[in-house]
Protein backbone atom coordinates (compact mmCIF):
# COMPACT_ATOMS: atom_id res chain seq x y z
CA UNK A 1 0.00 0.00 0.00
CA UNK A 2 1.16 3.53 -0.42
CA UNK A 3 1.45 6.25 2.04
CA UNK A 4 -2.04 7.70 1.42
CA UNK A 5 -3.84 4.94 0.72
CA UNK A 6 -2.27 3.07 3.70
CA UNK A 7 -3.37 6.27 6.01
CA UNK A 8 -6.68 6.29 4.74
CA UNK A 9 -7.47 2.84 5.53
CA UNK A 10 -6.29 3.56 8.77
CA UNK A 11 -8.26 6.57 9.24
CA UNK A 12 -11.53 4.00 8.26
CA UNK A 13 -10.38 1.65 10.54
CA UNK A 14 -9.92 4.02 13.70
CA UNK A 15 -13.45 5.62 12.96
CA UNK A 16 -14.94 2.65 13.05
CA UNK A 17 -13.61 2.06 16.61
CA UNK A 18 -14.17 5.27 17.50
CA UNK A 19 -17.85 5.06 16.70
CA UNK A 20 -18.61 1.63 18.04
CA UNK A 21 -17.32 2.59 21.68
CA UNK A 22 -16.06 5.94 23.37
CA UNK A 23 -12.50 6.81 21.84
CA UNK A 24 -11.59 6.80 25.51
CA UNK A 25 -11.59 3.54 24.98
CA UNK A 26 -9.87 2.70 21.92
CA UNK A 27 -6.32 2.05 21.91
CA UNK A 28 -3.68 2.21 19.21
CA UNK A 29 -2.89 -1.47 20.17
CA UNK A 30 -6.79 -2.21 19.26
CA UNK A 31 -6.31 0.10 15.80
CA UNK A 32 -3.10 -1.71 14.85
CA UNK A 33 -4.78 -5.06 14.95
CA UNK A 34 -7.89 -4.05 13.39
CA UNK A 35 -5.64 -2.89 10.29
CA UNK A 36 -3.52 -5.52 10.68
CA UNK A 37 -0.18 -3.53 10.98
CA UNK A 38 2.06 -3.50 13.56
CA UNK A 39 1.82 -0.44 16.70
CA UNK A 40 5.05 1.22 15.17
CA UNK A 41 3.57 1.66 11.49
CA UNK A 42 0.63 3.04 12.94
CA UNK A 43 2.94 5.59 14.83
CA UNK A 44 4.73 5.97 11.19
CA UNK A 45 1.65 7.36 9.88
CA UNK A 46 0.14 9.14 12.70
CA UNK A 47 2.56 10.61 15.57
CA UNK A 48 -0.35 9.95 18.03
CA UNK A 49 -3.90 8.65 18.94
CA UNK A 50 -4.73 12.10 19.21
CA UNK A 51 -3.70 12.95 15.43
CA UNK A 52 -5.45 9.80 14.10
CA UNK A 53 -8.55 10.91 16.11
CA UNK A 54 -8.66 14.38 14.69
CA UNK A 55 -8.33 12.70 11.19
CA UNK A 56 -11.06 9.97 11.48
CA UNK A 57 -13.50 12.97 13.07
CA UNK A 58 -12.53 15.07 9.66
CA UNK A 59 -13.56 11.84 7.76
CA UNK A 60 -16.80 11.58 9.61
CA UNK A 61 -17.54 15.26 9.67
CA UNK A 62 -17.40 15.69 5.89
CA UNK A 63 -19.25 12.08 5.56
CA UNK A 64 -22.37 14.26 7.84
CA UNK A 65 -22.16 17.64 5.79
CA UNK A 66 -22.84 15.48 2.62
CA UNK A 67 -25.42 14.08 3.67
CA UNK A 68 -27.29 17.61 3.95
CA UNK A 69 -26.82 17.91 0.53
CA UNK A 70 -30.89 17.38 -0.68
CA UNK A 71 -32.63 18.31 -4.10
CA UNK A 72 -34.44 21.55 -4.16
CA UNK A 73 -37.27 19.91 -5.38
CA UNK A 74 -40.56 19.07 -4.00
CA UNK A 75 -41.95 20.44 -1.05
CA UNK A 76 -39.74 21.62 2.52
CA UNK A 77 -41.63 19.45 4.48
CA UNK A 78 -40.54 16.24 3.12
CA UNK A 79 -36.92 17.53 1.78
CA UNK A 80 -35.96 18.26 5.91
CA UNK A 81 -37.31 14.62 6.45
CA UNK A 82 -35.46 12.95 4.48
CA UNK A 83 -32.60 15.21 5.39
CA UNK A 84 -33.47 13.95 9.12
CA UNK A 85 -33.53 10.69 8.47
CA UNK A 86 -29.72 10.84 6.83
CA UNK A 87 -28.73 12.65 10.05
CA UNK A 88 -30.14 9.66 12.03
CA UNK A 89 -28.45 7.20 10.04
CA UNK A 90 -25.35 8.77 10.80
CA UNK A 91 -25.58 9.41 14.84
CA UNK A 92 -26.99 5.66 14.77
CA UNK A 93 -23.72 4.49 13.18
CA UNK A 94 -21.30 6.67 15.06
CA UNK A 95 -23.78 6.24 18.56
CA UNK A 96 -21.23 6.50 21.00
CA UNK A 97 -18.35 8.16 19.53
CA UNK A 98 -21.28 10.87 18.29
CA UNK A 99 -22.00 11.27 22.12
CA UNK A 100 -18.49 10.89 23.69
CA UNK A 101 -17.56 14.23 20.75
CA UNK A 102 -20.80 16.07 21.47
CA UNK A 103 -20.00 15.77 25.41
CA UNK A 104 -16.79 17.17 24.76
CA UNK A 105 -14.87 14.14 26.42
CA UNK A 106 -12.64 12.60 23.51
CA UNK A 107 -11.30 15.89 22.43
CA UNK A 108 -9.81 16.25 25.85
CA UNK A 109 -9.37 12.79 26.91
CA UNK A 110 -7.87 11.04 24.38
CA UNK A 111 -4.47 10.20 25.98
CA UNK A 112 -5.60 11.56 28.97
CA UNK A 113 -4.39 14.90 28.24
CA UNK A 114 -6.06 17.73 24.73
CA UNK A 115 -3.73 20.32 23.91
CA UNK A 116 -5.71 23.71 23.68
CA UNK A 117 -4.92 23.50 19.81
CA UNK A 118 -6.71 19.90 20.04
CA UNK A 119 -9.68 21.42 21.44
CA UNK A 120 -9.88 24.12 19.08
CA UNK A 121 -9.38 21.70 16.15
CA UNK A 122 -12.21 19.59 17.23
CA UNK A 123 -14.32 22.64 17.93
CA UNK A 124 -13.50 24.04 14.25
CA UNK A 125 -14.68 20.72 12.88
CA UNK A 126 -18.02 20.60 14.93
CA UNK A 127 -18.32 24.47 13.86
CA UNK A 128 -17.40 23.49 9.91
CA UNK A 129 -20.74 20.98 10.43
CA UNK A 130 -22.89 23.05 11.89
CA UNK A 131 -22.27 26.03 9.31
CA UNK A 132 -23.16 23.75 6.54
CA UNK A 133 -26.54 22.53 8.05
CA UNK A 134 -27.18 26.40 8.14
CA UNK A 135 -26.13 26.97 4.88
CA UNK A 136 -27.80 24.70 3.26
CA UNK A 137 -31.35 25.22 5.34
CA UNK A 138 -30.96 29.02 4.03
CA UNK A 139 -30.51 27.77 0.51
CA UNK A 140 -33.99 25.17 0.97
CA UNK A 141 -35.64 28.52 2.47
CA UNK A 142 -34.11 30.43 -0.85
CA UNK A 143 -32.47 32.96 1.85
CA UNK A 144 -29.37 34.73 0.76
CA UNK A 145 -28.72 36.93 3.07
CA UNK A 146 -30.10 35.82 6.68
CA UNK A 147 -31.93 38.28 9.26
CA UNK A 148 -30.65 37.99 12.82
CA UNK A 149 -34.29 36.56 13.75
CA UNK A 150 -33.53 33.41 11.56
CA UNK A 151 -30.58 33.34 11.39
CA UNK A 152 -31.07 32.46 15.59
CA UNK A 153 -33.96 30.49 14.71
CA UNK A 154 -32.24 27.82 11.91
CA UNK A 155 -28.96 27.81 14.00
CA UNK A 156 -30.94 27.12 17.47
CA UNK A 157 -32.80 24.45 15.79
CA UNK A 158 -29.87 22.74 15.06
CA UNK A 159 -28.68 22.19 18.17
CA UNK A 160 -32.01 21.19 18.81
CA UNK A 161 -31.60 18.57 16.52
CA UNK A 162 -28.09 17.81 18.08
CA UNK A 163 -30.02 17.35 21.79
CA UNK A 164 -32.38 15.42 20.53
CA UNK A 165 -30.51 12.89 18.77
CA UNK A 166 -28.26 12.79 21.67
CA UNK A 167 -31.01 12.09 24.13
CA UNK A 168 -32.44 9.93 21.91
CA UNK A 169 -28.82 7.91 21.48
CA UNK A 170 -28.98 7.79 25.31
CA UNK A 171 -31.17 4.78 25.38
CA UNK A 172 -33.50 5.39 22.16
CA UNK A 173 -36.83 5.40 24.54
CA UNK A 174 -38.77 6.53 21.74
CA UNK A 175 -38.59 5.30 18.02
CA UNK A 176 -36.25 7.63 15.59
CA UNK A 177 -38.45 7.85 12.98
CA UNK A 178 -40.86 9.87 15.56
CA UNK A 179 -37.93 12.18 16.33
CA UNK A 180 -37.12 12.86 12.85
CA UNK A 181 -40.80 13.99 12.26
CA UNK A 182 -41.02 16.00 15.25
CA UNK A 183 -37.50 17.85 14.27
CA UNK A 184 -39.02 18.63 10.89
CA UNK A 185 -42.22 20.17 13.11
CA UNK A 186 -40.18 21.81 15.59
CA UNK A 187 -38.30 23.87 13.05
CA UNK A 188 -41.78 24.73 11.59
CA UNK A 189 -42.87 25.44 15.22
CA UNK A 190 -40.22 27.71 15.92
CA UNK A 191 -40.42 29.41 12.59
CA UNK A 192 -43.91 29.83 13.22
CA UNK A 193 -43.52 31.24 16.95
CA UNK A 194 -40.71 34.13 15.74
CA UNK A 195 -43.26 34.76 12.97
CA UNK A 196 -46.28 35.70 15.36
CA UNK A 197 -44.33 38.67 16.64
CA UNK A 198 -42.03 39.51 13.52
CA UNK A 199 -42.95 40.49 10.26
CA UNK A 200 -40.09 39.54 7.89
CA UNK A 201 -39.99 36.02 9.48
CA UNK A 202 -44.39 35.67 9.23
CA UNK A 203 -43.71 36.49 5.62
CA UNK A 204 -40.99 33.66 5.44
CA UNK A 205 -43.56 31.66 6.90
CA UNK A 206 -46.43 31.87 4.78
CA UNK A 207 -43.63 31.61 1.56
CA UNK A 208 -42.40 28.28 3.33
CA UNK A 209 -45.49 26.41 3.95
CA UNK A 210 -47.26 27.69 0.14
CA UNK A 211 -46.07 25.15 -1.57
CA UNK A 212 -46.80 22.47 1.08
CA UNK A 213 -49.23 19.95 -0.60
CA UNK A 214 -52.59 19.35 1.50
CA UNK A 215 -51.46 16.25 2.82
CA UNK A 216 -48.41 17.00 3.74
CA UNK A 217 -46.21 16.86 7.19
CA UNK A 218 -46.61 20.21 7.54
CA UNK A 219 -50.84 20.16 6.89
CA UNK A 220 -51.00 17.23 8.86
CA UNK A 221 -49.54 18.55 11.93
CA UNK A 222 -51.62 21.91 11.85
CA UNK A 223 -54.78 19.62 11.47
CA UNK A 224 -53.70 17.45 14.36
CA UNK A 225 -53.08 20.90 16.60
CA UNK A 226 -56.81 22.35 15.45
CA UNK A 227 -58.15 18.72 16.69
CA UNK A 228 -56.33 19.52 19.47
CA UNK A 229 -57.90 22.73 21.01
CA UNK A 230 -60.79 23.03 23.24
CA UNK B 1 -9.40 37.19 57.29
CA UNK B 2 -10.24 33.80 58.24
CA UNK B 3 -9.34 30.84 55.41
CA UNK B 4 -12.45 30.45 54.54
CA UNK B 5 -13.15 33.76 54.19
CA UNK B 6 -10.60 34.54 52.47
CA UNK B 7 -10.84 31.94 49.74
CA UNK B 8 -14.77 33.02 49.64
CA UNK B 9 -13.16 36.35 48.61
CA UNK B 10 -11.17 35.40 46.27
CA UNK B 11 -13.73 33.20 44.62
CA UNK B 12 -15.90 36.14 43.86
CA UNK B 13 -12.96 38.50 42.31
CA UNK B 14 -12.06 35.44 40.09
CA UNK B 15 -15.84 34.67 38.85
CA UNK B 16 -16.08 38.57 38.57
CA UNK B 17 -13.01 38.52 36.53
CA UNK B 18 -13.93 34.84 34.48
CA UNK B 19 -17.01 36.74 34.02
CA UNK B 20 -16.30 39.76 32.12
CA UNK B 21 -13.58 38.14 29.87
CA UNK B 22 -12.72 34.62 28.57
CA UNK B 23 -11.25 32.60 31.48
CA UNK B 24 -8.40 32.27 29.34
CA UNK B 25 -7.30 36.04 29.55
CA UNK B 26 -7.23 35.86 33.25
CA UNK B 27 -4.14 36.08 34.61
CA UNK B 28 -3.47 34.67 38.35
CA UNK B 29 -1.80 37.85 38.88
CA UNK B 30 -4.51 39.70 37.98
CA UNK B 31 -6.56 37.89 40.57
CA UNK B 32 -3.90 38.56 43.33
CA UNK B 33 -4.14 42.27 42.39
CA UNK B 34 -8.23 42.28 42.53
CA UNK B 35 -7.95 40.74 45.56
CA UNK B 36 -5.12 43.02 47.24
CA UNK B 37 -3.02 40.11 48.03
CA UNK B 38 0.22 38.70 46.65
CA UNK B 39 0.58 36.09 43.71
CA UNK B 40 2.29 33.64 46.36
CA UNK B 41 -0.73 33.97 48.88
CA UNK B 42 -3.40 33.35 46.06
CA UNK B 43 -1.72 29.43 45.76
CA UNK B 44 -1.49 29.36 49.63
CA UNK B 45 -5.52 29.14 48.77
CA UNK B 46 -5.77 27.45 45.46
CA UNK B 47 -2.89 25.05 43.62
CA UNK B 48 -3.21 27.01 40.19
CA UNK B 49 -5.94 28.66 38.43
CA UNK B 50 -7.78 25.21 37.68
CA UNK B 51 -8.58 24.99 40.66
CA UNK B 52 -10.01 29.17 41.68
CA UNK B 53 -11.65 28.58 38.26
CA UNK B 54 -13.51 25.37 39.07
CA UNK B 55 -14.72 27.06 42.92
CA UNK B 56 -15.87 30.34 40.38
CA UNK B 57 -17.56 27.85 38.36
CA UNK B 58 -19.21 26.06 41.10
CA UNK B 59 -20.42 29.52 42.64
CA UNK B 60 -21.62 30.54 39.48
CA UNK B 61 -23.64 27.38 38.69
CA UNK B 62 -25.14 27.45 42.40
CA UNK B 63 -26.50 30.72 41.77
CA UNK B 64 -27.70 29.81 38.78
CA UNK B 65 -29.54 26.63 39.66
CA UNK B 66 -31.14 29.16 42.41
CA UNK B 67 -32.27 31.74 40.01
CA UNK B 68 -34.89 28.88 38.55
CA UNK B 69 -36.55 28.63 41.83
CA UNK B 70 -40.30 30.21 41.03
CA UNK B 71 -42.88 30.04 43.18
CA UNK B 72 -45.83 27.15 42.21
CA UNK B 73 -48.33 30.47 41.94
CA UNK B 74 -50.07 31.49 39.17
CA UNK B 75 -50.12 30.83 34.98
CA UNK B 76 -47.45 28.55 33.99
CA UNK B 77 -46.49 31.38 30.87
CA UNK B 78 -46.04 34.11 33.32
CA UNK B 79 -43.98 32.29 35.42
CA UNK B 80 -41.71 30.55 33.03
CA UNK B 81 -41.66 33.84 31.31
CA UNK B 82 -40.13 35.05 34.78
CA UNK B 83 -37.47 32.63 35.01
CA UNK B 84 -36.33 33.26 31.69
CA UNK B 85 -35.80 36.53 32.71
CA UNK B 86 -33.39 35.46 35.92
CA UNK B 87 -31.63 32.91 33.45
CA UNK B 88 -30.65 36.29 30.65
CA UNK B 89 -30.00 38.23 33.83
CA UNK B 90 -27.09 35.17 34.48
CA UNK B 91 -26.50 35.24 31.14
CA UNK B 92 -25.57 39.09 30.88
CA UNK B 93 -23.90 39.13 33.98
CA UNK B 94 -21.53 36.42 32.83
CA UNK B 95 -21.33 37.20 29.05
CA UNK B 96 -17.60 36.02 27.97
CA UNK B 97 -17.45 33.50 30.84
CA UNK B 98 -20.53 31.93 29.73
CA UNK B 99 -19.86 31.32 26.06
CA UNK B 100 -16.43 29.97 26.75
CA UNK B 101 -17.21 27.61 29.25
CA UNK B 102 -20.45 26.04 26.79
CA UNK B 103 -17.76 26.03 24.22
CA UNK B 104 -15.66 24.19 25.50
CA UNK B 105 -12.64 26.11 25.88
CA UNK B 106 -11.65 27.89 29.39
CA UNK B 107 -12.30 24.05 30.68
CA UNK B 108 -9.26 22.91 28.91
CA UNK B 109 -7.15 26.28 28.08
CA UNK B 110 -7.03 27.68 31.69
CA UNK B 111 -3.13 26.72 32.00
CA UNK B 112 -3.03 25.87 28.85
CA UNK B 113 -3.79 22.03 29.73
CA UNK B 114 -6.81 20.63 30.74
CA UNK B 115 -6.96 17.25 32.84
CA UNK B 116 -9.45 14.71 32.09
CA UNK B 117 -10.58 14.92 35.78
CA UNK B 118 -10.81 18.55 35.57
CA UNK B 119 -13.12 18.27 32.37
CA UNK B 120 -15.28 15.82 34.51
CA UNK B 121 -15.69 18.12 36.95
CA UNK B 122 -16.77 20.72 34.38
CA UNK B 123 -19.15 18.75 33.00
CA UNK B 124 -20.60 17.50 36.27
CA UNK B 125 -21.07 21.05 36.99
CA UNK B 126 -22.95 21.92 33.50
CA UNK B 127 -25.17 18.74 34.20
CA UNK B 128 -26.11 19.31 37.81
CA UNK B 129 -27.32 22.89 36.47
CA UNK B 130 -29.09 21.45 33.99
CA UNK B 131 -30.35 18.47 35.91
CA UNK B 132 -32.08 21.48 38.27
CA UNK B 133 -33.72 23.50 35.38
CA UNK B 134 -35.00 19.70 33.94
CA UNK B 135 -36.24 18.99 37.89
CA UNK B 136 -38.11 22.91 38.38
CA UNK B 137 -39.59 22.63 34.85
CA UNK B 138 -41.61 19.22 35.48
CA UNK B 139 -42.40 20.43 39.18
CA UNK B 140 -44.38 23.41 37.24
CA UNK B 141 -46.20 20.97 35.01
CA UNK B 142 -46.89 18.44 38.28
CA UNK B 143 -45.37 15.71 36.73
CA UNK B 144 -43.43 13.59 39.19
CA UNK B 145 -41.84 10.39 36.89
CA UNK B 146 -41.83 12.19 33.13
CA UNK B 147 -42.10 9.54 30.17
CA UNK B 148 -39.61 9.03 27.43
CA UNK B 149 -41.52 12.20 25.66
CA UNK B 150 -41.41 14.18 27.98
CA UNK B 151 -37.92 14.16 29.50
CA UNK B 152 -37.02 14.67 25.70
CA UNK B 153 -39.06 17.73 24.96
CA UNK B 154 -37.99 19.08 28.09
CA UNK B 155 -34.50 18.44 28.15
CA UNK B 156 -34.06 19.28 24.16
CA UNK B 157 -35.78 22.67 25.11
CA UNK B 158 -33.38 23.44 28.26
CA UNK B 159 -30.48 23.18 25.54
CA UNK B 160 -32.54 25.06 22.72
CA UNK B 161 -32.57 28.12 25.68
CA UNK B 162 -28.82 27.38 25.88
CA UNK B 163 -28.06 27.95 22.38
CA UNK B 164 -30.83 30.97 21.91
CA UNK B 165 -28.30 32.29 25.04
CA UNK B 166 -24.96 31.60 23.57
CA UNK B 167 -26.33 32.96 20.07
CA UNK B 168 -27.31 36.03 21.74
CA UNK B 169 -24.46 36.73 23.66
CA UNK B 170 -23.03 36.77 19.91
CA UNK B 171 -23.80 40.52 19.13
CA UNK B 172 -26.81 41.26 20.72
CA UNK B 173 -28.74 41.60 17.48
CA UNK B 174 -32.00 40.52 18.79
CA UNK B 175 -33.63 42.21 22.07
CA UNK B 176 -33.33 39.92 25.17
CA UNK B 177 -36.76 40.05 26.34
CA UNK B 178 -38.15 39.64 23.00
CA UNK B 179 -35.84 36.24 23.50
CA UNK B 180 -37.36 35.64 26.59
CA UNK B 181 -40.63 35.18 25.28
CA UNK B 182 -39.65 33.32 22.32
CA UNK B 183 -38.34 30.52 24.52
CA UNK B 184 -41.23 30.36 26.89
CA UNK B 185 -43.50 30.21 23.40
CA UNK B 186 -40.83 27.70 22.40
CA UNK B 187 -41.51 25.76 25.13
CA UNK B 188 -45.47 25.73 24.47
CA UNK B 189 -44.85 25.15 20.89
CA UNK B 190 -42.40 22.26 21.19
CA UNK B 191 -44.63 20.47 24.16
CA UNK B 192 -47.59 20.65 21.16
CA UNK B 193 -45.70 19.34 18.22
CA UNK B 194 -45.15 16.51 20.61
CA UNK B 195 -48.98 16.62 21.61
CA UNK B 196 -49.88 15.90 18.04
CA UNK B 197 -48.79 12.43 18.05
CA UNK B 198 -48.81 11.15 21.26
CA UNK B 199 -51.94 10.96 23.49
CA UNK B 200 -50.24 11.55 26.76
CA UNK B 201 -48.30 14.62 25.87
CA UNK B 202 -52.04 15.74 24.74
CA UNK B 203 -53.10 15.25 28.03
CA UNK B 204 -50.15 17.31 29.51
CA UNK B 205 -50.37 19.88 27.30
CA UNK B 206 -54.39 20.70 27.99
CA UNK B 207 -53.80 20.54 31.87
CA UNK B 208 -50.84 23.07 31.02
CA UNK B 209 -52.94 25.37 29.15
CA UNK B 210 -56.45 25.21 30.87
CA UNK B 211 -55.50 27.54 34.34
CA UNK B 212 -53.93 30.21 31.55
CA UNK B 213 -55.76 33.25 31.89
CA UNK B 214 -57.18 34.76 28.47
CA UNK B 215 -54.93 37.21 27.61
CA UNK B 216 -51.97 35.09 29.11
CA UNK B 217 -48.48 34.82 26.99
CA UNK B 218 -49.83 31.43 25.96
CA UNK B 219 -53.24 32.63 24.73
CA UNK B 220 -51.39 35.81 22.77
CA UNK B 221 -49.28 33.52 20.88
CA UNK B 222 -52.31 31.62 19.77
CA UNK B 223 -54.23 34.61 18.79
CA UNK B 224 -50.83 35.37 16.85
CA UNK B 225 -50.50 32.30 15.00
CA UNK B 226 -54.29 32.33 14.37
CA UNK B 227 -54.00 35.64 12.61
CA UNK B 228 -51.21 34.50 10.36
CA UNK B 229 -53.38 31.38 8.87
CA UNK B 230 -54.51 32.31 5.27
Amino acid sequence: MGVEERRQQLIGVALDLFSRRSPDEVSIDEIATAAGISRPLVYHYFPGKLSLYEAALKRASEDLAARFAEPHEGPLGARLLRVMCRYFDFVDEHGPGFAALMRGGPAVSADGIGTKAHVSTTNALIDSVRQAAYEQILAHLGVLDASPRLELVVRSWISLAESTALLWLDGRRVPRAELELQLVHDFAALVAVSAAYDADMATLLKQMVKDEPADGTFAELVGRLIALAP
